[in-house]
């Protein structure tokens, strides 16, 4: 396996930081040392703290979406997409939990511009879910009123998960994933 | 109507800047500002700004409890309660967005001891639900698999709301109300 960059390395240690100290009272020194590198050294890798939290919105955002759209664009029944879809997001949030609650919650602390992206990089993801919904609906495999109001339920139900998840406790990313996707088709489903 | 005390709007006012500016990039002077008193004489009525943010937590947490509990501990049929449940709660959360909103997501600003309070106040809501989903399941009116996920996943979806929810727009209180109780009951009683 690739040994991870220094980079990468920065953007994982800010992640950490900012989500458990919160992003105003991590400091460029404290990154700096959870990263192993001078805070000098830094700058070499990242123009300022806001750019690394742009930096590790934009690598969630990415995740997320890279691991939706092929199950959204497959060829599969739109039961087994929403199934696949709800453990994508599970793995997602589980698996990188610092830069999932960053992308999922962060909001006070960006400027207008960063504001703007993270906006963007947020609607481009809920809008492949609203296009799996609306596949259901289409089909009529969903029945549901309001696909709107039930994709904004939907995301809200998985996103929560990132407040109470901890790893290695009894609900594992398999049983919350199961559990999730057998509740919410049957709420799709009527 | 009974003119709101000096400390209520002082409360109201750190609450709006609070949640649109974050809690750090509020000064005392911008709450003392927007309440409309000095600086000098807001201390007069809060210790600091972290007592402020308490306080915060404290009436969200109050008109939470205080609009369940009641609703748990009737003798209506749990259906029925689940669904006063669900619009009491959309009630608080639309009705006092700002206190709401830090109620909910509040994490990393507050000292260990008024995080505590918090997590105890947030955990003696959270158990009124696990009653509610419990005596629904008790009484046999749900069938779910697993009650304490059931309850993470329902308040999540609620809590969701908080992120979206556009005072006068289309979705409404009450339709938000009545479409989340419809579908969340489905999910409930497969």
């Amino acid at each position: 396996m690739a040994r991870p960059s220094k980079k990468s390395e920065i953007v994982e240690a800010a992640a950490y930081l900012f989500s458990t100290k919160g992003y105003h009272a991590t400091t460029v020194r404290d990154i700096a040392e959870r990263a192993g590198v001078l805070s000098g050294s830094l700058y070499a890798h990242i123009a300022n703290k806001e750019a690394l939290l742009l930096e590790i919105v934009r690598m969630a955002a990415n995740q997320f979406t890279t691991a939706l759209d092929p199950i959204v664009h497959s060829n599969l029944m739109v039961n087994e997409k929403f199934t696949k879809a709800v453990r994508a997001h599970v793995g997602v949030i589980t698996g990188s939990l610092d830069g999932a609650r960053i992308y999922l919650d962060e909001k006070a602390s960006f400027g207008d511009q960063g504001r703007q992206e993270v906006l963007d990089l947020r609607r481009a993801y809920e809008d492949l879910w609203q296009e799996l919904i609306d596949q259901g609906i289409a089909g009529h495999a969903f029945q549901i009123e309001d696909p709107h109001l039930a994709r904004l339920l939907v995301l809200s139900a998985l996103n929560g998960i990132h407040h109470w998840y901890r790893p290695h406790g009894r609900l594992t990313p398999d049983i919350i994933a199961a559990r999730y996707a057998t509740w919410l088709l049957r709420l799709l489903t009527s």
